[in-house]
């Protein structure tokens, strides 16, 4: 008998991953394509379904697919679309779950890369057994994927989770979006270099960092520099916890969650991060929430989470899980 | 054939309120006991009971009691319990539903005051039709009730939706809680007076309110004083509806609900304080959220919101709505 699989895609600005994954989470023929290099999204989808095609066949792999599952930024899960993504190529509202329909017919679904993430987390992650939790992913930006009574949490339009672009510091930081002091210019990867940034200018310490070009820059570099007792370094993260730190306790007043799930490279960044994050999360709870919701490292942090969170998507639906 | 119909109980510092409430919102034999009188929750209980009881009999209303709902502080809709609740006489927990059954052997809800003011709105205020809202009462403090996909979002503990609680500013005005900035030292009958007094202090312009006492102003004295054009009412309000306005924003970055209620007497204040927290709510949100989320009064403000709220928590029960 065929082997039941889905589709699972991740579109980033970039490159576009995407994987065959089976109802228990084993991803396999998993590859990706280049997504900034179709300025048209038919394009795009042409290549992105002929290579998976292309993919499937010459591996002789016995399988019914039965659906697709696409992460996208501002993939909004009630209109199957990409709503204005600021990052992409495609401008406007591109009703992606109708387009794909025309290479695969059989049932899809879209939401964020973050709402996926927190999918993944439930159904191949750490939060198996979970009915309220959040994964915050700190990449680029700072995305949100948020649990409630088992359901990610999509709001009336499909777009909640945005806690990225809550304020975090009144008239601080330029945010891509065009406010001013949002929380993923300061908790991200962008975030805690343009903190090193601050540093360096502030403090007169000697460190490898001032050798490093802002465009050169990653939270890799900042990560390493910490683990050889750098200052700036480890000032930066601890700023960086710190106000993370507090907007989670804010995130926590707000949905009572069991637990919190860090993911992406700042992640990576163990206790570094963890632990100035969970002291200035406890310290800004509430009693009643204190010691009692636990901060931890994504279960999917070195596996294709993102892939695997949008195979997750369309599963729960198929399974109605 | 007896009416059906639930008791609805609004357990407050000083007062208790109920009434007998049918499934369509009607709202009959209400009174009160003193709440802060009793010590000892178990002669609190007699009272209350033994009250309800004359009521319906003195009545000879045909009812059939199908349910009690109970709105508390710190209420626990998972365990039944007041959990230490700060401003109540009865310290720890007190299982309240169990205690209840005592009286009245059927089925039993609790949960907290604003959790029942936002079941409230959507069972017979302004929520009907609508599966995301959040509503805020603005009283002595600031509680929220959180509507996410038709149900009440109570974490995983049941204290989820304290919004009162999210730090609105670092280092900020001393809170009940124990913590500093809180949301509702800002934005609720004491943040306001609390602000007027920062203005007192700061500004040399005449004003009625230079005449009264901490202890003796009240939020509405501050809207007579708005109403006469009194400058540092009129800056109160909008130093209010700032700090509120962003912190909605910020609670719409979470949750994309389709409407915010606010409830109360501060709510009552009209213009002078949705006017700025609807600017600058709107100034802190992202794009993708501008100009839809509708700020309104709560569809009960001149009703018994909290009894129908308590009574709408039992109905949904009942009903499986």
């Amino acid at each position: 008998m065929a082997r039941e699989v889905v589709i699972g895609i991740d579109i980033g600005a970039t490159y576009t991953k995407y994987g065959i994954v089976d109802r228990k989470g084993d991803c396999f023929l998993d590859n990706s394509v280049n997504t900034y290099g179709h300025p048209d999204v038919n394009s795009f989808l042409d290549d992105l379904f002929g290579t998976i095609k292309k993919t499937i066949e010459s591996s002789q792999a016995e399988i019914k697919i039965m659906g697709i599952g696409v992460g996208a930024p501002n993939g909004n899960y009630y209109t199957g679309s990409i709503e204005y993504a600021p990052n992409l190529n495609w401008k406007g509202v591109i009703p992606l779950a109708s387009l794909i329909k025309r290479y695969f017919d059989i049932p899809i679904a879209v939401t964020n890369d973050a709402n996926a993430a927190a999918l993944g987390e439930m159904m191949y992650g750490g939060a198996g057994n979970m009915k309220d939790f959040i994964v915050i992913t700190l990449g680029t930006g700072l995305g949100s994927g948020i649990v409630v009574n088992g359901n990610v949490v999509y709001g009336h339009d499909g777009f909640a989770g945005e806690l990225g672009h809550i304020v975090a510091v009144d008239n601080g930081r330029q945010c891509g979006c065009g406010k001013r002091g949002c929380l993923e210019t300061y908790a991200s990867a962008t975030g805690i270099k343009r903190t090193v940034f601050e540093l360096l200018a502030d403090y007169t310490d000697n460190s490898d960092l001032r050798k490093i070009a802002f465009d050169d820059l990653t939270s890799k570099m900042i990560y390493e520099a910490a683990l050889k007792g750098d200052r700036i370094a480890l000032v930066a993260f601890e700023i960086t916890g710190k106000i993370l730190g507090k907007n989670l306790a804010n995130a926590i007043a707000f949905s009572s969650p069991e637990a919190i799930f860090l993911f992406g490279g700042l992640a990576g960044a163990g206790d570094f991060i963890f632990s100035p994050t969970r002291e200035h999360m406890e310290k800004n709870l509430l009693k009643i929430f204190q010691n009692k919701v636990k901060l931890l490292p994504s279960g999917l942090q070195d596996k294709n989470a993102a892939v695997l969170g949008a195979a997750g998507l369309i599963w729960k639906e198929l399974l109605h899980f």
